[in-house]
Parts: C-alpha cells; structure tokens; sequence
C-alpha cells in the first residue's frame, strides 16, 4: 500500500506514495485538521485548490458531538461531510489524556468525563478501532497513552507499556473495508524506551508508523530528539508520520528526519489569531503596519487570497471582526504548508531537497519562542 | 440609465435594467449588504455564484474604519475590495441618527461621536457626497435625517424639512464619474408629509428614489403603508429603492407595489444565528429535528450548500460552532434571495407574475412576529 519512490541522498527524506480506499497520496504530505468534520473556517473546495490530498478527523470529538448515531445513519464520516478524499482518524488518546477529566484507567481502557457536560464515557482500544470502524476513516491510529511533555521516567514507562498492549488490541479489531492501522511511538526523551516501543510495534506489523508523544508542549530540540530517537527503528518501507507537527520550518527538518506525513492545527489556528505563514516565518497580518500595503499575504502565492485581496484589506477584515479576513488567511496558510509539501516532492523527485532544504532553512525566521529554544540548548 | 422594460397588468410590478459605471442591473433586484467593504462570511465568488449585480457599502462604517485615506489610497472602494461590479453606497444618515451618540443637528449636518472610540466626527450632506464620491460607488444616497418608528408627527415634519434641505444640497455635490444620486422619502405614515418629500426630491430631478423610515423597527403593516403613501408620487421612468427590506414574501408584496430594489442585511444575518430561508418561510437549521435529516436545507436548491451539504451536517456544524455552518447557511440564504428575484424578473417576462406572486404569498408562513402584526391590524 506504500511504495518507496526515492530517498535523497544529502538527508533521510523520502518521496513515496500511499494507496487508501478513497485514493493515492503523494508523500510527503500535509494533512489539514477536520476535528470536528470541518477544517475550521474552509470548505471542501478551498481544501482542494490548496492541494489537499488527506485531512485529519478526531474520534474522540466526533464520538461526542455528533455521536456514531449521526455518522453511521449518514453512512460514514466521509459521507457526512461530503469529503471524497481519504481521511485519517487519530484514536481518542490524545484527547482522552489531554481535554477530559480521567476517571479511572483500567488495562481495557479510560473512564472519563465528557469535556462538554461531564457525562461519563469509556474508551479503549475496543471502542475507539470500533468508532473508526464506522466512521469509515482510510487509515486508523492506535488507542494509546500520551503523557504530557516533562512527565517522570516512570509514567513514560508505564504509558510504553499500555501503548503496546492497547496497539496489540487494536491490531486484532474489525476494520472498514480497505483500512490500515498505524501504531504510534511513544516513549518521550527516553532513547531506550522510544526503541523499546518502536521495536515491537514493528514486529506487530502496522501499515505505518506515527511518532507520538511530540507537539505536547516540549521545546522543539527536544521534539527533534524524540523523532531521531524513533526513526531508525522504523521499516522503510512504511510510511511514518509525526503526530501534531509542525511549523514549515519544522516540516522541513522532520522530512529532513525520514518523516513523510504531518497534520497541524497551525495554519488554521493561528489565522484566526490573524496570523499569516510565508515560506521566510510568519507576521501579524493584523498589525497596523499593514493597514496602506498593497501587496498580497506573500508575493507571488497562487492561493486565492493573495490573488485577489492585499494585506490592507485583509488587515482591515481582521480589524473590524469581518470573518472573511480569518477565512482568507485560513486559505493562505493551508496553500502555503500544501504548497510547500509539493515543492518538497519536486526537489526529491529531482534529487535537490538537501540544497532546497538548507536555503529555506537559511530564510525562514522561526517565532521568538522556537528561537529562545534553540539558544537554550547551546 | 434606466429603462423600464414591462409593467405588470394585474400588479404595480416593473421590470426594469439600470445601467451604472461597473455594469448593468436587472430589476426587481436584490443587493447584498457589505456594511464594513464585506458582505459578511462571504467571498466574492461566492457572490458572484449567487447571482449578485451590486452590493451596498455603508458610508459611515467605511468613514470610521479604514477611513478614506486607505481607501483612496486603494484606489476607491471597488478595488480596496476587489469587487467589479457596481456598488450602491448609503450616505450615513442612517447610521448617524441611529448608533452615533449624537452631539448636535446644526443645518450643515449632525457632531457626533464615533459609537466605537468616542472620538468627535461631522457628517452632512457635503461630507457625506464626498465620501461616497471617494469611495467611488455607482449609485450615492443623499444624506437624510431616518426618525426611529413612533416618533411624533412635529419630528417627522422636521426630518423631512431637514432631509428636502440637505437632498438639495447632496444635489449639487461633485461627483465620481457616472456615479448617480438617489433621493430618500422620509414622512413616516402621514401621507401628506409623504407625498410632500416625494414631489419635492422629484422636482429635483434624481436619478432614482429611496423610500427612507422603513425597516426601523415598524410592524409590517406600517411599512406596508409607507411604501404605498409614497410609491404613486415617484416618476415612473426612475427607479425604486426601499431602504433595509425585506423578508422574501416582503420582497413579492414590494415588487407589487412598484418597488424595484432592495438591500437587507436578514439572509446573513439570521445565518450567524442558525437560520435558514426556504420559498415557503424560514426555520432554525440549528435545531434538534434536523439532526439525522439527511435532505439538503431546502429541496432543490442549486445553491453550493444544498449541492454538497445535508441539514444534518449543517446543524452539527452549528452546533459545534464551526464557522463552517454560518457560511454555509449564508451562502444558501443570499442565494435564495438573489434567485426569487431572477424567478420575479422571468414571470414580469412572461406576464405571469401576478399569479407567481398570489401562490408565493400563499405558501410562505411569515415570522410568529409577523403574523401577529397582521392580527393586529384586523
């Protein structure tokens, strides 16, 4: 289901491409986050003139509201949202750990308390591949255990070891028809422990593996360490994928790694902050500065909004709450990660990523936060 | 500019096509409302896709943020936007009168304060004329004086004393190229105060007429009477214009009377609160009844959500507050707006609409506040 196509030769990136039951992906790609069978403040045809091949849904946010009722009467997630190309559902760990008050944790699973009304709801390895099953996704995750970032040596060993058996569990569930299920890393900063799990994950024979237990709030050497932790006891001919990453900057160092999949609330967050990515960092498009500029978001972008509107007017919508103005900048920003994901493949086809990879590196101005981290490790 | 093309026999019905600057009009016609140089949550494709001919911007709102520096600087409202085709601008009267704290009515125009910062503005009739000639629109409002609903008969007099003084005045203003210049009837209910601004602003020679103090907050009826007190006095090779109007069976009873344009900010608006319009009335799209209805928010409808999207998924969007939702919701009621008026303009065609507009009225339940207005009358 996955073919290699080329490995370059300076870094570890790959170019491959990934056969699901909705369609082929051209990796490496990006994968636009639908939590709530919506990627926020677009529409399926927006998501398809960025270039988008496969967007992310949330089990656990889709368990809650609408409820598999609603989806399975639809005849599926994709169905429901009217999205033909492939999905890819996470399992509800996540969230279970991160977003709702834990009851209980037992060796089937999470007791927990709905982060809407308190109400109480169970997850484990069962439910969450059974409401993937029907919410019909092209590629599941695992039900696992996601301790949050500065977390003890002994929670990240003990996490390790319900991850493994939970991903035992998940691999022998009912799928939908043509579904793969990946298993994910975990194990922190922990080399031992991220080997341990990435080890015998492999030998339980997923169709892909997810770096995990990244994104949950650690600087990002520490993200980079954990990634070059768990890479090389990954089979090449899987794809792997970095869980809740990145900036495009940090898209290009994981590719860089052997990473071929990223999904992010990034691009579509930070616009409705009125934030606008381009491929030197990002700026306030919301700024005063902006308010007589005549240019679009980013020179020479082909998205629909830098086609048509300049950074005055969008700074203007921002100003005065108008919701074009976040819908815009929700458009530049998933054009410009899709955009670059295709550059990427442009240059691994062509046998250049190294090169291309060490100039946008050499442009792109990572935010004050990524930069004081950075300084922090030499 | 404007030729009128059919009169219906059984109705006071026109049929009619203005010429402006950025293009020609058909009439009867809809124009969507831009108050802030946006028509809200909706871009300009999805204008277009609806079958706009012009948008409304609004004068006051535009004056307070860019302000006309920016602008100007854009080039005019058509390009600071990025819409081709013609604007209607209103003069900001009404915004004056109606969220300003007012300061003092002098015979030049109304001190105010900005009802955002506080901050000490003047607008009259010459400032309001520059503006609209700044911003560039096709089509210019005179500045007038909108008295709220139930205001006494001496206030109604003063306005329409103020609104004659201050129409002569905006008469004699520059101009943007081939912008034309509208007239507004003021007088409340009493015809005579009615009739008197009608002959008065028709000796002035306008380029069309606006029937002012409707929509501001009158039961239906009244407006109803507004329009009718005012209508038999307006030439009729001018066009029509009532001001903030209307529901879509409003609309037809409109046309009915001789009115040929409208502007209302209802099919957006009731969006953002969960509301959809359908040909027979409108209902909460948000509720729990629709939430495993798998039909699209109104049965054959062409519009982009009704192709793609069930009531189901759009009331889950609703209901998770996905922005998702309102868009969608406004780009099906701006349709069905834009699409009853091509539907109005093809029976004035065919000589049918005497008929359409009988089983149109018919068949649309109006608002319980509606209806109750109506009892009221009986």
């Amino acid at each position: 289901m996955f073919e290699l196509l080329a490995t370059d030769t300076v870094t570890k990136a790959r170019l491959g491409r990934l056969t699901t039951p909705h369609g082929v992906i051209d990796t490496p790609v990006f994968m636009p986050v639908g939590t709530q069978a919506s990627v926020k403040a677009m529409d399926p045809r927006e998501l398809l003139e960025s270039g988008t091949q496969i967007i992310l849904g949330n089990t656990y946010h889709l368990h809650v509201r609408p409820g598999m009722e609603i989806i399975g009467a639809a005849g599926g997630l994709h169905r429901f949202m009217n999205w033909s190309l492939p999905i890819l559902t996470d399992s509800g760990g996540f969230q279970v750990f991160s977003l709702a008050k834990i009851r209980k944790i037992t060796e089937h699973g999470v007791e927990f308390r709905s982060h809407l009304d308190g109400s109480p709801l169970f997850l484990g390895p069962r439910e969450s591949m059974q409401i993937q099953k029907g919410l019909g996704s092209d590629i599941a995750m695992v039900f696992d255990e996601c301790p949050p970032a500065g977390s003890k040596p002994k929670e990240y060993q003990a996490a390790v070891e319900r991850t493994l058996r939970w991903a035992r569990e998940c691999r022998e569930q009912p799928r939908a028809p043509g579904q793969q299920v990946f298993g994910i890393v975990q194990g922190g900063t922990h080399p031992e422990l991220r080997e341990r799990c990435a080890r015998e994950l492999v030998a339980m024979q997923f169709d892909g593996y997810a770096v995990g237990g990244v994104s949950v709030g650690e600087p990002e050497p520490e993200m980079l360490r954990a990634i070059e932790m768990s890479e090389p006891h990954l089979p090449a001919a899987q794809p792997r994928y970095a869980m809740g990453l990145g900036t495009p900057a940090q898209m290009i160092q994981l590719i860089s790694r052997g990473i071929d999949m990223f999904d992010c609330v990034l691009p579509t967050r930070v616009a409705r902050n009125g934030t606008a990515y381009t491929h030197k960092g990002a700026y306030n498009a919301k700024a005063g500065y902006n308010k007589a500029d005549f240019r679009p978001i980013e020179e020479g972008c082909q998205c629909y909004c830098c086609r048509h509107f300049t950074r005055a007017y969008i700074r203007h919508l921002l100003n005065v709450d108008e919701i074009l103005g976040l819908r815009m900048l929700s458009v530049h920003n998933t054009h410009l990660y899709l955009t670059l994901m295709a550059e990427v493949r442009q240059h691994l086809r062509q046998g250049t990523f190294g090169e291309f990879a060490r100039d946008y590196l050499a442009h792109y101005v990572p935010t004050k936060r990524v930069l004081a981290a950075r300084d922090a490790e030499r």
